[in-house]
């Protein structure tokens, strides 16, 4: 892992690295010591690791002490796309343009980002692990991000508490099913990509003691923004407060 | 309205009240000045204004520095119950003990609770009012205080914002899609009385712009502990910080 800038912003820390192909970025609050409770961010399709949102996010959680990394996707933030990457991506614009409904593609497109991601984000944990980065260490991704997250939490025994949502069931419940670690799932009531029944029954399908479904009406993009205050809370009870 | 007793607690005061028939709690954090943020508590079935459970609601709700009022349910809390509601609760009692379900049973009771409750929490709040007690009112209830407390929502423009659920939609969707201030709606996702399908059909139903449904697994008497936090923070936001 080499950190190719520093720089601050409000006092807290932006570091850029490179882990082999993947470009990331590691924040921390001012003056922060390690290590710390660390929150992974999964950035959603079409987006990156700084995206405004996620942007946003990542200095809200700062706000309440845990570090923050974000890795871009391939084919995301500059990241070069692969032939069968930009195939995909270009059969799920030509259904767009044609007016049919691309929800569907998705869960194909997010296992084939899933199976180059897990490893990714776990190596990611590795190096920084290596620096000495790593306290009890959250997960937060919806949309691609928790179609992601949800096989990346499965696999992954250092992630000990993850806000996932905004994602169908379709091929995710079996690995939904062997996670056990709490979990707070987001659903968009009117989602025009994720149909209400398919969101719910993933929800179903996690085996965690402690699940808690967040669902608020509009569609894929209008998460409201007290679901990130939310998210704050929920991981400082679980990687802080105990 | 009388107040019968001022005891304290912790600091907070609660004073006994009675108005008619009813009887009722007001407490307020120590050293309150009036008017303040004001929650009305409404209990479950078979509970009362002092039950366990509700009182410690209660102190999380002073600690944030709301007043809270709750009031007895006829037939609860040493009320009288008059011979209809004697032959309402025998019927079901009647029902558990031939091993039926009695889930079915509670929309008609609740619906009969509430065409008494509603008068008396208006007027409660009349009597309030008149003493200069009310800021910002909230309505927090669930199981028979949200069966309740939706049609109570719909009918009193002072009630702001609600925390509600465990209840099935049957007979309160009409009232529901005429409720348009902030709501947050539990559900358990295992509720042995409140089938799923009914409680999200309730939420469903809710005319409010912001409307966050919060499901958590187990039955209908395990809501967790976390939610009455949540549901100050939810107070917080609508009464307080405006």
């Amino acid at each position: 892992m080499y950190f190719t800038s520093e720089t601050s912003f409000n006092g807290a820390s932006e570091r850029l690295f490179t882990l082999g192909d993947i470009t990331g970025v590691l924040w921390a609050p001012a003056g922060a010591t390690w290590p710390r409770p660390l929150i992974l961010l999964g950035h959603g399709g079409g987006r990156h690791k700084k995206a405004p949102g996620l942007l946003a996010q990542a200095h809200r959680f700062l706000a309440d002490g845990f570090a923050v990394a974000a890795i871009d996707a391939p084919g995301h933030g500059g990241r070069p796309a692969s032939e069968q990457q930009q195939r995909m991506t270009e059969a799920i614009r030509e259904r767009a343009d044609a007016g049919e409904p691309i929800g569907p593609m998705f869960p194909g497109y997010n296992a084939v980002m899933a199976g180059w991601m897990v490893p990714e984000w776990r190596a990611t944990l590795d190096a920084l692990e290596r620096g000495g980065h790593i306290g009890a260490v959250g997960y937060w991704g919806v949309s691609m991000g928790g179609a992601i997250g949800v096989p990346l939490a499965a696999a992954e025994p250092r992630i000990t508490a993850a806000v996932l949502g905004l994602a169908r069931s379709d091929g995710l419940t079996e690995a939904a099913a062997s996670i056990t670690i709490p979990v707070q799932f987001l659903v968009q009531w009117d989602d025009e990509v994720v149909p209400r029944d398919s969101a719910l029954a993933l929800f179903d399908s996690f085996g965690s003691a402690e699940k808690t479904l967040h669902a608020n009406p509009g569609g894929h993009m209008g998460v409201p923004a007290f679901e990130v205050d939310s998210s704050a809370r929920f991981f400082t009870r679980h990687l802080v407060s105990r």
